[in-house]
């Protein structure tokens, strides 16, 4: 069963997650424990006619010994060969495909600030990489594979082994991977959200009014804003789903545009460490005030890596009744949590999120209103209790969610 | 027990192999299954002081799968950023260490030469970066771990925990690991392979003479070669051991001055492919007759990878009675094959071993006689039957080996 399901994984990866295209070279990140299906995916690739599939492993244990053990100076440098390397293959027309797996407590005893450097290292390094995939210039894909401090976080009252087969159980559901033909159940589902993606772009309402408990927020949306959802089409043409599994549509907000205040409803996992009850005081567009109950050095550094990391860069509206919120689980981990509740992301902003934006240069975006940052953060704050409206050019204020679902007339 | 040897290893690898030193970069190539020793590995060399720890992870199943499904064009191409990378840090005085785990089947069903042109492609692309490590500009070490599929081909009898097992404690065995302090072990098998080492340098022998069955050779040695075994000198002055185990002294013959008809006594395994049951006719140093029971396609396209192939790089005695020799095992790895027995190598010969060679540019090299190539593949042709005398530059003929063993008045 789990051996079948992983083929039909690997081929929902390959074929719609990066859809890969003949010739192509197939760039997949994996952490060790997700060889087995690692391998499925590498043969379906070929298959498929890829030319090249090329594997960058990562161990977390040899992530923690880094972080652990390894000199100070040592985390403000990221290899220039490797981002390099990323580079020259993304400029090549590579597909690069992610496999997820972060166990959320990692880097609990590491000093915030080591983490803090490394990431800007990253960030720094990766940049032309990571901007050339924001703006879709390629196709990209991000998948989850348990392992076993992951599985565990989630179920925590499960042994090992079987909070691991419960947790495939979960990413197969929410995959819909254990559906009979998982590629037609997505196409399905796409144009599903390519409905409300299209509603909401002919209405290119002026705001969003966010109301919750703890949380009253005005959000700006820019001229010509693009609401995204689903599959993503790739500049040359190509449709491909950046996150499986995905129930968002987003847009981006106008970086000097979002006053007030939000509470997230969800703990944040940021580089290994839990940021959780916090608040953020938005003026004209920047946070001003920040609180935490857990994690608010983390917060203080996130918010401190640059200019941009203080003010927002997406924001995701998902219905309260989705497959993974009403999964009722926590999981410690973006791809699925940002998947279960409506959301907001600190720091840069999708180019593609603007007409035109992916061929803007960054001076251009940034006068059209779009964030830039080394960072790009989503942290939750939907519920069964926020409420979203619309607010036209002409002020009129329309219902868009009630009680964290849909409220449009469709 | 293997917990604790484990850690024993890890340190020899650290400490004598690679010989860490304060502030340098180790890049690690290993084997998905190799990772807890890996572990143990990084936090060793951090603890000694090594600035970044970058492990570069391969995964047999992935590589098999490439040879198998990825296109012609796909095997003649090598990933330019890789090697480039790899020559950045050599560049920067990184130490390199790799775990050598082959699977001596592998690529058996493959066709060679798919085989043959990835090799080719390696060799192209990582030339800079091995010509580097073959003049110990870099300190570089090659330790061994079992694989399932190694184990079982050493152990065919066992079951696989079992062959797993057996092979550790032969592998600890043989490097040492097993006795209570193995780096001071280290130190002293250093002392008495130096003393060798000391005595052939001396004597500076004009050409060997090797007898045995199938064999009748001769070997003449360039003016100013230098016997080496142990540890290795780097030439910026670190000591390290690029094998463990080791137990061969080793130095370069002329690439012109081999004549008469060599047979191989263990089999070579040459990128996933078994050659065994072979005879290498020399005339004026090269290969102009061969013949194989074994894998002989493989043995053809090993030889024409290019002209170097045909010639010998490396003339290496082994003692019959040596730890690896006398475990009796067909080990299918170079790495303790080579040690069991005495050997040759075909193609690129070690720069080292000629006087002031690692400043030699490739004409000088070959103007004194070094042999070049992309390839440099150990071959075994000791046994107990084995003879091996050397000339003096006036014709005196004198003992170094009899039925296999050092025959020398040390
Ligand atoms: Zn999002
Ligand atoms: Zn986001
Ligand atoms: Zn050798
Ligand atoms: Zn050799």
């Amino acid at each position: 069963m789990l051996e079948k399901n992983l083929e039909k994984y690997a081929e929902l990866a390959v074929r719609v997650g990066v859809n890969i295209q003949k010739g192509q070279t197939l760039f997949i990140q994996a952490p060790l424990p997700s060889a087995p299906l690692v391998r499925k995916i590498a043969k379906k690739a070929y298959e498929e006619g890829a030319k090249h599939v090329y594997v960058e492993w990562s161990d977390e244990e040899i992530t923690y010994i880094k972080f652990k053990h390894a000199p100070e100076e040592a985390l403000h440098e990221y290899p220039m060969w490797l981002a390099q390397g990323r580079e020259e293959l993304a400029k090549g027309g590579a597909a690069f495909l992610s496999i997820y797996a972060p166990n959320p407590d990692l880097l609990k005893d590491i000093d915030p600030k080591r983490v803090a450097a490394a990431n800007k290292a990253a960030g720094v390094a990766l940049q032309n990489y990571r901007s050339r995939l924001m703006a879709d210039h390629n196709c990209w894909s991000l998948i989850a594979v348990p392992t076993p401090a992951w599985a565990k976080k989630v179920f925590p009252d499960l042994n090992e082994d079987e909070a691991i087969e419960k947790l495939w159980d979960v990413i197969f559901r929410v995959t819909r991977v254990d559906q009979d033909d998982p590629i037609a159940a997505w196409h399905e589902h796409n144009q599903r959200l390519a409905k409300i993606v299209d509603y909401l772009n002919e209405k290119q309402y002026a705001k969003l009014i966010y109301n919750g408990p703890g949380t009253d927020l005005t959000v700006e949306l820019p001229e010509g804003h693009i609401w995204a959802g689903g599959a993503a089409k790739s500049t040359n043409g190509v449709f491909f789903n950046p996150n499986i599994p995905t129930e968002e549509v987003f847009t981006m907000p106008h970086k000097d545009g979002t006053n007030g205040v939000v509470r997230n409803t969800k703990p944040l996992n940021y580089g290994g460490n839990v940021i959780d009850g916090f608040t953020l005081t938005f003026k004209d567009g920047k946070v001003v005030d920040f609180t935490a109950e857990v994690g608010y050095e983390t917060l203080k550094h996130l918010l401190d890596t640059d200019e941009g990391a203080r003010r927002l860069g997406e924001i995701a509206l998902v219905p309260h009744r989705s497959p993974i919120s009403e999964s009722n689980l926590v999981f410690y981990n973006t791809l699925f949590d940002e998947n279960a509740a409506s959301h907001l992301a600190l720091g840069k902003a999708y180019p593609t999120n603007l007409e035109n934006g992916a061929n803007m240069s960054a001076d251009e975006l940034a006068a059209r209103g779009a964030n830039d940052s080394l960072v790009h953060e989503d942290f939750m704050i939907g519920s069964g209790e926020l409420n979203v409206d619309g607010v036209t050019k002409d002020g009129t204020r329309e219902p868009i969610m009630r009680n964290g679902n849909w409220a449009l007339p469709l």
